[in-house]
């Protein structure tokens, strides 16, 4: 880390201070342990209200643990799963789901990061045969890792397909407020496409806590147990209930989401003008990919921390956060620019 | 939750105010994530000094997540383990090793919690063949989760006894404070008798923090990659390395320990010659199990938060904290007394 | 082995002259794999009618294989078993079904190696808390490895109780045939109590081939995958199938296994009376188990093949099979007197 | 089928004769149980010796079976496999590598069905993150499933790179019989290249059986365990080491290798000068892929079993076995020819 802001990723930022409040607020006193604690079930309830969840919400410790819980519920013993080539359960988790699942993820090249029936669909041709895998579940992010949202047009088309095709839909979403707020709908109207769906705080100004929805009671009875064997239950729990607390008090995560987007806006069309830039994907989170000269991504990793995306692409990940500011940007641009000679 | 302390469990308890100050003070601009900043490095380096643990230290979410990630970097992929009965990955896990791991707990009956060298030795006559299950680690809790403490001759003569036999030895150190405190000893020395150990902070006053320490490099090497596998790898790890940074800071984590280990000590005295209850287990850390009469249990249940362990021996179990106040113990022995003649 | 008969186990037998020219009888040409081929299409029809398995019949290689496959069938993901401590699954298959499904198995001792609703409902406090593991299947052995047969009122008393308790019922009948020989009754008579059963060929007079039954559609969907993916599908079904047809061809099977059975109580009925020699549980199977005295065992280990079951308590195993003769157990009986006064 | 000769799978063909002979012969009296009769010893020495397999020589049941077991062999825990996209272990076992060991794929698109160590390398970038799948198993198939054949030359350099990459290599030898028939080596001139390989002789003759090599001690110590709990283990071994017996006898199992490949070379010679045939793969082994017009395809396969290996690309796989004669490759070239104007 160079001192400055950092757009190497939206977990470099720290916690939002209504969030720290919250936490501090729930530290009065004893309160029972795993989720039987009042706070926790105040902020489940909203979270079941704001998602039309009725299978119930079950807090949990992190993006992983949202991930592989979540399909957990939604496969059966020996099915396999259905998601992009770029989704974070297969190119981030160290084979967290195979592992602990035994599934195997059949992975899809995609442009965008977004799976559609027609690329679904050729994945089904093996079917009934015993021989091979058998999908049951389609995973999909939302936002996506390459900062693409799904409209709810294309959500829906998508769901039709699946509910058609016997297919259950989880939704990773790690970074689900940045899809509201771009979408500018509510979270219900994301939700009631899948079957299960993970609400990501963490990346959304707390520190560290993650939601799982299951849309339907069936499924949903044994996520207690899932849960638990999958070591993402917390004993104090209040304190991961206090922070889905602050961000729902008065949508703090839409906004907090909004603001994160907004700076990738910006610095996506700053940084589009400038000579060897390229954006290579829509921006419509809060994340920018961007190709650059490699020797332009040199200079500016001397002094601003973010990711190489893919090396021989000579692409970028910038990503901005709850806490990026305006200033924060232009200084950046400004570098891009002085740098741009490279 | 009756307003009063809980004596249900020390995970009851909320967060230490230093520990809290702690968290506020780490979340100051942006660190990177997963635990490659410096405020982690800092705490493990100090971690890996207490214990004298070249292997490493990695510090996870919770006591679960401790106890499968340090048996799975100990066992081969076929083997099996040996714990005690009463052991909390065989009664209150929900079955996470044999699902995580695919490892099968060979357990053994014992009057205190406590694993011998001769307990051991019975489950060992199958070795070599392949039809039974092949006991590669001995795992036990230290504190047990009956509120005894091994000494430190027992811990040595089971480290010989499974070095010789081959078996690794894992320890549950989920109440390892209380142990330390009660033998009044260093961590190191504690640790010096096993090949990997966690060291819980969550019920000596932090929020929710566990490390895992590895004794020796060889089998540390994969913990990363098992640890992230697990879904035990947290991106904004500062936060809980800032909780181990306030209980290492100073030795408040005796401190607490030793707290806790007094007021269950008091609790035990004071509730010895009360008329009908019996003190079923030596009082070595923070907790007093007692035989009490059905309805003196029932009516003490009215007022106060505690665990009936045994409903067919009417065993309780009492728990104190790091903030249980000798007004709390007195205030309860004043029930119990109170209570008595139901 | 000594040369003589071996009594040490019903597979160490060879395989019966009808199973052999069976299988000579199917290499005729080519044939569709994987079970696909007319020949096993016969046969497992068959087997679904003298079961009424209207959930499908599945031919596997081995006991071990089809008890973790009928087991997978049955347990939701997170759930466990109830077995007794003497079950095969629990001692003899080196904890595949832990490592296989990930499910902890949750063990009863018994005197007779058999489960009753009382010893099952002991093991069901922890429902419904998510700390316990879950019981879903109650595994059952029929004959059990002690050599006790269930009768028909006991199965159903305790099918009763699980199916009020919402537990499942698996069956490993390795030796079933010699429990519907004991019982002198229809094999499904003997399936109707449980949800899913296996029907072992191979100690019977096979080579080696078992089946999966599953009485009801719901479940029996996924097996096809399950058994593919637990590597229990064999290309050449056809020989698989084969020793099935003769070993149901005029119920070889039946003959086959009260022949055993017949041979045990004739070894049981000449031990018994003999010096030093007590028979420690009904003989009910192909098994008898009897308490010798030490240097008795040894003296008779010098001529005939047998296992000590309980070092300890100087119990012996002694198994008859399909291929057992009078002169065999009666040349037994001659050395087991002659060896009495050791 | 349709009553002549299958050019379906090498496992529509029926056992070899003196494969039968031999487990007719083998059917004499009793034997220990579970391989440790005299049978099994001597063919698993002979393996041991062919293979110069210092580790050790596994007999099991099926393909399926050696792969997940010779894959479980070498993995660490944590570890991920690299193969091709086309590898059996991917396409065919419905998942069972994921399933039973955990364990990712990571799989590489190739036009031959063979990996180099340039598309190896391509898949280390992730090395030493723990955020991503780390490889520690290359698998390779030795004839491939496309039926090509790695040099020794190629297999010298792959293992080179392997073993300067920390990487151990496992063969599925299916068909390696195959394999060293078309190079025309000893087997252990194949094995020198690898840690483990499977031995098919299920597609070479037998009935059902397959050898695992351990090349080296030290992984080899946990296979009877491994063996075992992935239920692989059978207890009438002597069966299956009959059938070993047999192959090895006078080098059977080239004959029959040879043959095979032999009539698929004649097959594709003939074919080739077809109108509207092309071959799309070296025909090095006993399968012939070829490109034919949708039509003929249709045609064909009202009179010939044999399948489309891919319906986009119009091609269809046809394959030989060791008992395939001229006479039933000229019969069907015939009706290639016939049906050509389809």
């Amino acid at each position: 880390m160079t001192g400055r802001k950092s757009f190497g990723s939206d977990n470099h930022a720290g916690v939002h201070p209504a969030v720290l409040r919250s936490i501090v607020e729930a530290n009065s006193g004893d309160a029972v342990a795993y989720g039987a604690d009042e706070r926790t079930g105040r902020v489940t309830a909203s979270l079941r209200e704001a998602f039309r969840a009725d299978g119930g919400v079950f807090l949990v410790l992190n993006g992983s643990g949202a991930n592989v819980l979540g399909l957990s519920v939604l496969l059966r013993r020996h099915e396999a799963v259905i998601c992009a080539e770029s989704a974070h359960i297969n190119t981030d988790e160290c084979g967290a789901p195979e592992r602990l699942l035994g599934t195997k993820l059949i992975t899809v090249p995609t442009t965008d990061g977004k799976l559609t029936p027609e690329l679904i669909a050729e994945r089904l041709a093996g079917r009934g045969d015993e021989h091979f895998a058998q999908p049951g579940v389609v995973a999909i992010t939302q936002s996506t890792e390459l900062g693409t949202c799904y409209t709810l047009a294309e959500l829906r088309k998508l769901a039709d397909f699946c509910q058609a095709s016997d297919l259950r839909v989880f939704l990773d979403g790690a970074r689900l407020a940045n899809a509201a707020a771009y979408l500018d709908c509510p979270l219900a109207e994301l939700a009631e496409c899948v079957d299960a769906l993970s609400f990501g705080a963490t990346k959304n100004g707390a520190m560290g806590a993650e939601a799982l929805l299951v849309m339907r009671p069936g499924p949903a009875a044994d996520v207690p147990y899932l849960r638990k064997q999958q070591t993402q239950l917390t004993s104090k729990m209040r304190f991961v209930a206090a922070q889905f607390g602050a961000l729902l008090h008065d949508d703090l995560w839409r906004a907090n989401a909004a603001r994160a987007n907004a700076m990738a806006r910006r610095l996506a069309d700053g940084a589009d003008g400038v000579d060897g830039v390229e954006i290579v994907h829509p921006v419509q989170a809060n994340a920018v990919f961007a190709r650059l000269r490699p020797r332009h991504i040199a200079a500016l990793q001397r002094e601003w921390t973010f990711h190489v995306w893919d090396e021989r692409e000579s692409v970028v990940r910038w990503m901005t956060a709850f806490d990026t500011s305006e200033a924060d940007v232009d200084a950046f641009l400004d570098s891009i620019r002085a740098t741009a000679d490279q």
